[in-house]
Order: C-alpha cells, then sequence, then structure tokens
C-alpha cells in the first residue's frame, strides 16, 4: 500500500498531474486535493478568508457527492439565561424528543449551547428527524434559544427572494448591526430596502414616528416600543415586513426594572406585529451581537413558519 | 538569585500572599500580579473578552506607571491600492521624513501598513515626534491611507463628547457597520444621534432627500451623492456632523467606469461638504469593513482638524 503523496504547491498552473485543483475565487493561490483509497487530502492556501470561502465553495459541495450512503446532519440551538441543570430538566424525558438523534449540551461562560446530531442512510429522513426534534426542543425550551449555528444570512437571503418580501429594520440597541449582517450577503440589495438607527429619543419619535406617549408610559426599552418600531418602520419604508430592536446593551442605563442586557425584538408584518423579550449576559459588543441574532433568528422563524 | 515564583490560581479569593490582584470587570475568575527583580508576570483568565479587557483596564495602566525614564509609541497607517516599492518610491528620502523616528512596511495580502515607532525619555516629546512624522508621511501619499490602529471609537468618543459635538450616519455600501462601530463605545448615545441605511436608491430619495437627478445623472456611488448624502443625514437628524458612505462593495454591481471596490466616503459640517475616493481590495465583508474604517477615519482627522 502506497502512502499518499501531497505534494504543497503555491499556484493553481504547478499542479502535478495526480492532483485535482480546487478553485479560489477570492485569490490567486489555488488548493489541490489529492484522493487515494477513500481519503481526501487538500492543501489549501493559509488566508483565512480565502480557505473559508474555498471550503464552503468547492469542498464541502465536492465531499457531499462523494458520501452517498451515509448522511450526518448538525443543529445548534444557541440558549442564553438558563443553566445547563436546569436546561436538562425543563427538556424532561430525553427519548420522547430524540427518537434516536443524539443531544450534546456545551456550556460555555456564555450561554449553553444544545447540538443535535443525527445520523442516517439518507438525507430526506435525516433532514426530517432533524427538524422534527429541533420542533420538540423548541416547544419546551423556546424563550431560551435565541439564534442557531444556520448561515444566517444566506438563509434569509434565500427565502426572502424566493417569496419576493422586502425588509426594512429599525434599530436601538443593536446600533446598525442587524442592517450590516443582513447587508454582508451579496444580492441582499433586492429586499433590504432601509435600515434606521435610531439611537436617540427624539429620533424615534421625529424620524420613525413612535408616539412619544409611548415612550413616556413604557420606556424606550418596552414591548410597546419594540412593536411601535417594527410597525412604523415598515410602514416609512413601505416594506413587507419590519424588524426592530431595543434593549440596554450596558455597561449603563440599567434601572431597578430593566437590567443590562434587557432586549425587546419587535416584528411587524400584514398579519401580526409582536415583541419578544429576551435577557443576555456578557459585555456590551456580546449583548449587541446576541440581539442581533436573535432579531435574525426571529425573522427566520417567521419565514419558514416555525412557531 | 531566587526565581520567580508564579502560582495559578483561578480565583481571586484564592490569591496568595505574594501576588497582587488585577481585578476582573466583566468576570469572575481574577488576575494575580507577580513582581520580582522588576520583571513582571500575571496570570489572566482564558476568556479572551476577560482578558483583553484587563490588560486594558488595569495592566497597562499599571505598566505605564512602572516604565518612566523610557518611553515606546508605535502608530500603524493603514494603507490599500499601492504596492510596497511604490509606497517607499512616493515617500523618497525616508531621513527628512523620520528625523530619528523608525518606519516598517509590512505588506499583506489586503495592503501595505506602515507602522511608525519612536524611542525616547519623555512622553511629551516622543508623541511630538510621532506626530510630525505621520504628517509627513500624509502630506506624501495622503490618498492610499485609510485607517490607523488608533482605537477608532474610543477616540472619537473623546473628542465628540469634549467638543459637545453630534453626528448621524448615512450609509450605503457600508449597510451599517459604521453605525455598528460607533455604537460599540458606551455613552456613544450622547453624540450619536442617528443611522440611516439607505441601500436602495428610492430609499435616497425618499428618506434622505437626495434629488433623483443627482442620481440619475452620476450613479449612486458618486462624489456628488456622497456628498448629497452626508448633508442630507446632517439636515435630518439635525446634527453638527454628517458622514456617509457609497460603494460597489461586491462581487456584483461594479461597471467598467466603477469596479468593486470603488467607495465614496462624504463628509460635512457647517463649515464644509466633501468626499473622498477610495478604491479597496478584497471580499465584499473586507470593502464593508475598510469602507467603514475609512469613513471614521476621514471623521478623526476632521475632527482634530488632521489635513
Amino acid at each position: 500500500m502506497e502512502p499518499a503523496v501531497v505534494t504543497i504547491v503555491r499556484r493553481a498552473d504547478h499542479v502535478p498531474e495526480q492532483g485535482a485543483t480546487c478553485p479560489n475565487p477570492v485569490g490567486t493561490a489555488g488548493g489541490i486535493l489529492f484522493e487515494q483509497e477513500g481519503k481526501y487530502f487538500y492543501v489549501l492556501p493559509g488566508v483565512p478568508y480565502e480557505m473559508k470561502e474555498m471550503i464552503d465553495g468547492s469542498i464541502i459541495p465536492y465531499l457531499a457527492t462523494k458520501v452517498k450512503d451515509s448522511v450526518i446532519r448538525h443543529l445548534t440551538l444557541r440558549t442564553s439565561g438558563i443553566p445547563e441543570s436546569m436546561l436538562a430538566n425543563q427538556l424532561g424525558n430525553l427519548d420522547e424528543i430524540l427518537h434516536g438523534a443524539k443531544l450534546a449540551f456545551l456550556p460555555s461562560p456564555t450561554g449553553v449551547r444544545m447540538r443535535i446530531s443525527v445520523h442516517g442512510d439518507d438525507a430526506a429522513s435525516v433532514e426530517r428527524l432533524l427538524s422534527e426534534v429541533e420542533q420538540r426542543i423548541r416547544v419546551r425550551v423556546q424563550k431560551y434559544i435565541y439564534g442557531t449555528n444556520l448561515r444566517i444570512g444566506r438563509d434569509h437571503s434565500n427565502i426572502l427572494t424566493a417569496k419576493k418580501l422586502t425588509i426594512a429594520v429599525s434599530e436601538s440597541c443593536t446600533g446598525g448591526l442587524v442592517a450590516d449582517r443582513i447587508t454582508d450577503v451579496s444580492g441582499s440589495s433586492n429586499y433590504f430596502q432601509q435600515g434606521l438607527v435610531t439611537y436617540s429619543n427624539p429620533s424615534k419619535v421625529d424620524v420613525l414616528g413612535v408616539p412619544s406617549l409611548l415612550l413616556e408610559q413604557h420606556g424606550a426599552v418596552s414591548r410597546e416600543v419594540a412593536e411601535a418600531m417594527a410597525s412604523s418602520i415598515r410602514r416609512v419604508a413601505r416594506t413587507d415586513i419590519g424588524l426592530s430592536t431595543t434593549g440596554i446593551a450596558g455597561p449603563t442605563g440599567a434601572t431597578s426594572t430593566k437590567p443590562i442586557g434587557l432586549v425587546w425584538i419587535g416584528y411587524s408584518d400584514a398579519e401580526a406585529t409582536f415583541a419578544t423579550r429576551f435577557q443576555f449576559g456578557g459585555d456590551r459588543r456580546r449583548v449587541k451581537e446576541r440581539a442581533a441574532q436573535a432579531a435574525l433568528e426571529l425573522l427566520r422563524r417567521k419565514l419558514l413558519k416555525i412557531e
């Protein structure tokens, strides 16, 4: 049995006979694939964003064509505001939830991730079980889940484009991060009409038309203001969907009833307007990132009609 | 000569006699400082954002009090769109620029950084030379410089607060990232009034009041539209300063005269309105990040009256 020979070359035009090239759409250094006795060897450039692009664009699609009779799928649900032991308690009997899937609790100082893994022979049935397990978990602990490991921008892009829906966002505590995430996807100008960072109370009233009485009665960080921001931006930007965030990113701004990390996410479309409350931990940047993730996750669930 | 003994402990309440504690404002694990024969040993928690906070908040200020008779300062200028050799040519005779300072060219696939280092006995004269060298370099190659290594958010915060100035931003190609950067700083609500992500042409006309004739004549990515966006957001948000971005982040949207990475940054205050052209390399995310950095750098230069 010959050992696999991996030759490191820097450019696609020096690729030896035995290696297939792996295209690099964002740089000049090509990658190479070697295959021997069912083992795959990749040589990729060291620039991280080039390497990532090649893994997503070439390697994973290629490997997916090779692995035909064994399918593994993972889905990670990110939670905040509940320790591992209480999360397990709330889920109850795991056999009733998993039906053969596996569930890992991955605690960290910033929250507990739950990773669902499903293994099987056929992609359709694996995807179906994964989705069913996700639903059964969400029914029990939905309020602690603020995000998944899905490529949140691209997933949204596909659904919004397919459904021909437009969206606008009005952000307070996330300060532009939700719009930034949405516009990271090429083609987002097809559905993303407008973002508004209404950081001060006057801008919420003047630009967005949120009634000042609401701000006085409930404060800027409240269900009522989150809902008004979502419905107002939808009206102002004339879009199908409006999304909003308002919260206390810290380290200042907390009150006795409104702690740092409290965030309301608002959603509005032609059928319904509502807001959901989250309590995040972490520093200012982490609260912003989690709130943006939660807003995009809420949007994804509405688009896919996941309750 | 006894070797320094470093005992690793996990919590501040277990700190041994010989170690001084280092407070952790964002977590529970304390750090410890040991000092022996003029050498300093720190033990810090492994959570990156806790470690960073402690370095910035405790360690660097502490070491600054210990190092009295020797000062080193660095400033890095980030350039884009010019190779190292041409940059050196344009600078010309380095002795005339440096006057004893050191300059390192640090090329990477994404641009060349120039790191200025000044070493001396007295902080004031070191800072003065650093600033003079920066000025002499900027006079020669200003158009390639899009950013520095300064903590861009906090620097702005200090100046805007001290001068009691308010700001609003109108973003197209950066898609919310400029507002996101500004609002990463606690207290930014004191000067940051409003951000607007006018991603579509109709939103530029409807919300911002950019004349549609300008968009037709010059296109959305133009000096004229960048200037109109900056002056309009200043008027709409009633702030002292308006900042704008419009460009082609890619990978689509390029034309024969407007390549991917072309970005105009607009600035407007009571005295002047202007826009500056940049040509960035890299993928969509990199173009967004560099454009945001360039916008904040342009703002910093105006605030500090650096030409």
